[in-house]
């Protein structure tokens, strides 16, 4: 690309919705330090230099105990003036994972619950933000008609210059 | 989210893949100050504070003369230690946008060609990046099947607590 230097404006925020396809179910949290008892997706900010699915996978066991896989991406929300990054933009990205592990041992410090809920129930509930509630029923269009409807399917590839590999996200070039 | 004060750690690039659906062409360009002639699609450094599609549009008019508007986002690239970002990661966005205009006017000083290329062109040649290579490709599968088969949508949502918008983008619900 002919691009100038730039230099970093967004914090890379990320979320994981780890789905049990045995049963429908989603692991959610509930933030200790809100004012509103919302369940959502278990994430945080990536290091510096961290892989999105690496965040995802790492903020989820950090906060919830459970081990887990990447599998695909789901979504992107772009925001600007964020409170949380001193009026710089974010970026936060939604990830699903599989289980590898199923137990709960939730972060005392972080969360306040940590449930499996049905993603039908959390499709329904008002007890959620709005795009956990839009992501929900994105996983159960996915339950019902299979993942590839939804996902993005991620791959590593060489970088030509520095040896180094990066991730390329877009949907599977075959069904 | 529960998130700890972060920093900005990403620069944020932008391209814009405009397709004429009536011939099947794309635009494209090659850099003047590259070594090897590549085929790839115009783009740039999002400005601080820029939304995403409006990167993409801008920059395909800074370097081609060609009016366009956003229709949804095709990929995205994570990269660290990017040479072009003082050691800083980049996440480069592809978006798929639609032509307001035809005619090429381009930017000498970015640009040594400009063309409205076939995508099943850009599919085949070997003068073109490997990820223009494999946008074409999911190009030329929207072409065929319809871009709901390749699209992330994007809505704009009201952020609770700053009064501000935010845009996310997701595989659409409904078909």
């Amino acid at each position: 690309e002919n691009r100038l230097p730039g230099y970093a404006t967004h914090q890379i925020g990320v979320a994981g919705a780890v789905v049990d396809e045995s049963n429908g179910k989603v692991l959610v949290v509930q933030d200790r330090n809100k004012t509103k008892n919302a369940w959502k997706f278990p994430g945080g900010l990536s290091d510096p230099g961290e892989d999105i699915g690496a965040t995802a996978v790492r903020e989820v066991l950090e906060e919830t105990g459970v081990r887990s896989e990447f599998r695909s991406l789901l979504s992107i929300r772009q925001q600007h003036q964020h409170p949380g990054a001193f009026g710089m933009s974010d970026l936060y990205l939604i990830c699903r994972l599989s289980p590898l592990s199923f137990s709960i041992n939730f972060c005392p410090q972080e969360c306040l619950r940590c449930e499996w809920l049905p993603l039908e129930e959390l499709s329904r509930t008002s007890h959620t933000t709005p795009i956990t509630s839009r992501v929900s029923r994105l996983l159960l269009l996915g339950l019902e008609r299979g993942f590839h409807h939804i996902d993005l399917s991620m791959e590593e590839m060489p970088a030509v210059y520095s040896g180094l590999f990066y991730q390329l996200y877009h949907r599977p070039l075959a069904d």
